[in-house]
């Protein structure tokens, strides 16, 4: 597989070995392309005088997901990284859309899912609907590993151990 | 007037009439061009363990610059909007990019303008930067002009008056 | 009747049967002295960068274990309360001791029981640990049920059947 | 001097010799009583589904007067002492009073005394107030001076020229 020609970002590994691990984890031995997911309720404090999600508390939450997927799916929760290795993932970029309103009690269902994986950033897809299937919001969202140990933060090339386990979540080519 | 003539897409159209229906809108003196700022101080409560701003935090301030364009430039704030009219400018999109970091105390200089007005979708051009022009975030921002007043917010036509006032800050062609 | 001999609970209720129901409930059928629990993940974005709960997100907890009350134990979830209802339970007061830091990524164990009941108010009794049983806070908690649909909240006697359940969870006089 | 003086105790006390020390910290001028005032106008995010305040937001606000005491009135901003000396005021306590509803886009002039100084725990009072001088909230609040260079955080006494800059807002015996 010419990694080149499906990752945007692949070009910044230099080590074509670490290359491979990850086309094996996402590819030839199917287990890439899974889906995490999480459930959560919106709250009365995160609605608005309009009695819909106040919208930056569903950004808060899709920032809830991320830092539930490393905990519970990447085995690298945000104390680990933070407190013990003064590393961490600040948010590049998002770009999203709000598809239908979310009401007082819902519960929004999170999937997340990594379209892409570069030397240090990580780029998700993540998309949120309510009972019934119906969609809330869909959105990309760029995150950057990152050494935060100096004055402001310092892009990484991603642990390998976590890359691996992020692999497992790649989007199927 | 012809509302089609200021229909989404005029902003950013090649179409010369729309874009002189939007000079009109803006004031027979072709006006435009005007750009909303507002200083926010980057608080303890907004920034993580990192000691940098919490990126919700820094979305929930964009929401801010827009409420204070509505109550400051636009005459037509919020309260006014929401409970004595039963309308509101729900969010539809936002596509943001993260430059440069925000640390805690620094003082943010929001400036919004407006890229384009359509019959109830308003596309917002927001930045910010930190003291010394150190860039922070550049996003669009698209919000819809709804009645509140059913089961879901219902899109419906920008009341002409706050239009006109909006037109002021549209980016010029 | 003289309320000051059964208050708290002694109520507005005009049906005596219901108050003696009350009263087993709380007392001699030993039904009373029920604890609702919840945990909730100290999250990163409610951390501080000091890396320990911004202490405004602990409280907003506090109204979470509030709210997950109502829903779970209540049968009175806030959706039916005050959308269907148009009635709610603004915070009259709340006097709170934080004991100990509660620090990113701990699981924080809240503890409500009632201490009294009135006609419209519900004075709770709150406490929240970290895991191995280190306190974080305690909290006494009055709230008021209230009619929304006027202009100001005002208070009215909490609903019978609603009162009934809440008494579950009445300390032991 | 004897930092015993201006012991946590002192500032209710009927010892009228730690009254003396407290009314020299203030100044051989006798100063002391002023107010520290602040308005915030409260937004939409900070609103629930009823349209009025979601009450932690209000003790949001209120942990916004502290910072912004430090900042302007203290000449001691929360970067300063957060960032550049790893010293911090964790909240030790706050009891609170919820007087009357805060409504969407009420101007809220926080104001703020100094009820006490221990060692190193600061007793403030504060209290808000809408437009018209409807009151909205009254809190005693105590936060304590630390050294956050550790595990936890550690009482440490409060810097001289600080506890200078404090009394000057201590209420008059």
């Amino acid at each position: 597989m010419d990694r080149s020609a499906t990752d945007p970002v692949s070009g910044n590994a230099a080590d074509a070995e670490k290359e491979d691990a990850l086309d094996r984890n996402a590819g030839a031995s199917g287990q890439g392309g899974k889906t995490f997911t999480a459930d959560y309720t919106l709250r009365f404090g995160q609605c608005d005088p309009a009695g819909i999600a106040f919208f930056p508390r569903l950004i808060e939450m899709l920032n809830w997901v991320v830092e539930d997927w490393f905990a519970k799916a990447l085995d690298a929760d945000f104390r680990s990284i933070h407190i013990a290795r003064d590393e961490g993932v600040p948010a590049r970029s998002l770009s999203i859309d709000f598809i239908g309103p979310a009401e007082l009690g819902d519960v929004l269902t999170y999937r997340l899912q990594v379209a892409s994986l570069g030397r240090s950033s990580i780029n998700l897809a993540i998309a949120a609907e309510r009972e019934g299937g119906r969609p809330v919001l869909t959105a990309t969202h760029t995150i950057v590993y990152c050494d935060l140990s100096g004055a402001a933060p310092k892009s990484m090339a991603i642990p390998d151990a976590l890359r691996e386990r992020m692999a497992v979540f790649l989007v199927p080519a």
